[in-house]
C-alpha cells in the first residue's frame, strides 16, 4: 500500500524564498489529486518550531500554503524536528494502514526531507521521492539547485534496506499510479 | 560518557582517491590516540558490501587501513547500509557502557557519515563531528571539497533532539577530552 507525504509546505516556510516554489506547489497539487482521485492516503507534516521560536502553532506560519489542494481526510502530523518518525505517530499510522512505500515531496531538501527519507529506509520502506516535488533555498556555501539535483544524485545512491528507493518525476508517479 | 565512532576507513574504500585522505588519517589517529589514552572506548564500523558486491568480508578490502592506529580493545562492528546502527549491535553495545554522545569520524561524508549522524539523533545522542576528521570522493556535481565544507554547514543547522549537535576540530576535540 502506497501514502504520500508531503513535509512542511507551510506559510511561514515560503517567507524564504525557495528555489522555483510554484512550479513545485503545481507537481505537489498534481500528485494530490492522484492520491486522492485513487483514495490513497496523504500525510501532512507541518513542523512545529518550538525549539527554533518559528512556525508556532496557532500562528499562520505554521498553517499549510493555501493554494495546497488539501483535503478533510488527509491526516496531519506536527514534528518538532527534522525527521517526521520522530516523537511522532506517523509509523504507528502508516502501519495501521498497511503502507509499505512511501511518496516524498516538500521541504526543505537537505533538512527535514532528507532525514524523514533517511528514516524511512531504517523502518524498511520503499521510499519514492518526487525529484521535481522538493525544494529547499540558496545557502552559503550551495545554490538551492545545486543542492537538489545533489540529492537527487544521491538518494538513489544510498545503499536500500529491504525495500528501494528511487527518484522519480511527478508525471512518472503520476502514471505509475492510473 | 563518551565514545568515537571511525566510519569505513577501510582499504577498499581508499581505492577511490578520498579528498586529503592523508591528512584525514593523521586527524583520525589523534583522535584515537586520545580516547584509548582516556580508556574510552572506540567503534570501528566496517561496510560489509554484499549488496554492492564490494568490500566483501574476508578480502583485504574488507580491512581497516593499516595506519590507523587500532588497539585490541577496539569494537568493531559490521554493517551492510549507510547507517551504522541499521540491524548492528552498535545502539546495545553503546547502551552498555552508558555512552550519551558520540564523536563521529570516517566515511563518506554524504552516504555512511551522513546516516549514522542522523539516526544518532534519532536515539538522543549528542553528536560531535570531527569536520576535520571526515571525507568522500569527488561526484560528478560536486567536489568532495565542496561536499565536505557543505555538511560541516549543514550538521550544526539540523535541529537537535534531546541532545545537541555540532562540529568541532581534531585540535578542539583533543583538547577538550584532557
Amino acid at each position: 500500500m502506497k501514502a504520500l507525504i508531503v513535509i512542511d509546505v507551510q506559510k511561514g516556510c515560503l517567507k524564504i524564498p525557495r528555489f522555483e516554489i510554484k512550479t513545485k506547489i503545481e507537481k505537489i497539487n498534481m500528485l494530490l489529486d492522484t492520491f486522492h482521485e485513487k483514495g490513497l492516503p496523504v500525510f501532512f507534516i507541518q513542523h512545529n518550531g518550538i525549539k527554533e521560536n518559528y512556525l508556532l502553532p496557532g500562528t499562520e506560519d505554521f498553517d499549510l500554503e493555501e493554494s495546497l489542494h488539501v483535503m478533510e481526510t488527509d491526516i496531519r502530523i506536527e514534528k518538532k524536528v527534522n525527521n517526521a518518525f520522530y516523537e511522532t505517530t506517523l509509523k504507528e499510522l502508516l502501519d495501521s494502514l498497511k503502507i509499505n512505500t512511501l511518496y516524498i515531496a516538500g521541504l526543505a531538501t537537505e533538512f527535514c526531507v532528507n532525514a524523514t527519507v533517511l528514516d524511512a529506509l531504517n523502518y524498511d520502506y520503499t521510499v519514492i521521492i518526487a525529484g521535481d516535488g522538493h525544494t529547499t533555498a540558496d545557502r552559503e556555501l550551495l545554490s538551492a539547485e545545486q543542492i537538489i539535483n545533489f540529492y537527487n544524485w544521491l538518494w538513489p545512491n544510498l545503499t536500500p534496506t529491504n525495500g528501494k528507493i528511487e527518484i522519480q518525476n511527478t508525471r512518472e508517479i503520476v502514471k505509475s499510479l492510473e
